[in-house]
């Protein structure tokens, strides 16, 4: 079976795409371009695609950044959190929110699954992103799916999304078993020649490795402080 | 209140900027481009803006034409249809269906309303598209409210759809009586210096003047057969 997945360049995407080769699905990866401030994760993107074998897109659609106001897209600056509580934590992390980003990556995710003749997209929403992103909880899925069924005409399209009820440890977990190359993957914000370390996503990465307790490839400008 | 409406510069969309001002909304116009073979339709939509004197944006989205295949998008020519039966005219439109185009509009549209504070966006859908394209129905319209009020966390968020249940004449007539400026609108497929009058788009709008009984403003190329 056909399926269209989201592939950021991440290491959740990149095990996600992993996870449906291993399901044995022809996997089609889409890498689209939002506006971001650089484009690491879309160089990674490519690299890890090359290296599964995969069919592979780069959409750039950078003029969405005009529109879409984040401090990922330039409108503010990417924080450096200090978690004094979980919901201190949560809150510095707004502006990292780009509105109704996965609905729109999802929904052109599906116009390029119905033009190739699949029925299906996949993603790597997480439970551990519920908290600041409400478009990776269980009923944004379920809610998307039935949206997609209506605009294709197709009440057989899905929306898969297996890791939905998994924290971002146990998707290291996975991704280890399955032999993701976690060095080509990237997940900083921030956009140097290393992670910086002290970005909210790199501080996630670096716990998820530690709570997986499987070994961080990764080479930080600054150890992570979790 | 604050509403996104997707303006593409045709006499749908037009005609329902006019109608949401007359509404008393503060309308934020949105054209969005998807790789379509021409921008007749951008610059109509520009010219309309300034005319109701409305904030507009223009996001020049042309890469999504490498995943979303259609005739509109120069995946194949144009069709002419002769309608020698509805079932046969509306099977020659399939070529004209830009999978998902209206989700991955208004998901747009959403992230942009989020962006700037607003809780609805609006679409021109209306009944006569029904057959062809199914993200022009009621049922779409419902789910994909549904969709946005999770992804956004907003169960106020909106999809403002007024003309769902109309026929393009009535569009007509009610544009008639709002002083919808019909001559700056643009519906040809095909992007000349006038209307062709033979593409669909064209006898479409022909037949909706023809049949609201308003005059049609429009130079075509080759009068219109309905």
């Amino acid at each position: 079976m056909q399926v269209v997945t989201l592939l950021s360049g991440g290491l959740d995407s990149t095990t996600l795409l992993y996870h449906l080769l291993d399901d044995g699905y022809e996997v089609y990866a889409l890498t689209i371009l939002y506006g971001q401030r650089h484009s690491r994760e879309a160089s990674a993107a490519k690299r890890i695609a090359e290296r599964a074998g995969v069919n592979h897109v780069l959409v750039d659609l950078w003029d969405l950044k005009s529109v879409l106001h984040s401090a990922l897209t330039g409108h503010a600056e990417v924080p450096s959190p200090t978690a004094e509580t979980p919901d201190a934590y949560a809150q510095s992390l707004q502006s990292t929110v780009v509105p109704n980003r996965n609905m729109i990556m999802l929904s052109i995710a599906a116009g390029y699954a119905y033009s190739i003749g699949a029925h299906a997209v996949a993603y790597a929403a997480h439970a551990s992103d519920y908290a600041v992103y409400p478009d990776c909880r269980p009923e944004f899925v379920q809610a998307l799916e039935k949206a997609l069924q209506v605009s294709l005409d197709d009440s057989s399209f899905k929306v898969i999304a297996p890791f939905v009820h998994m924290k971002k440890a146990e998707i290291v977990r996975l991704g280890k078993l399955l032999g993701v190359p976690f060095e080509l993957t990237w997940s900083c914000y921030c956009g140097g020649r290393k992670h910086c370390g002290r970005c909210s996503s790199c501080k996630e990465r670096h716990r998820a490795f530690v709570e997986a307790g499987v070994e961080d490839p990764t080479e930080y400008e600054t150890e992570p402080i979790i």
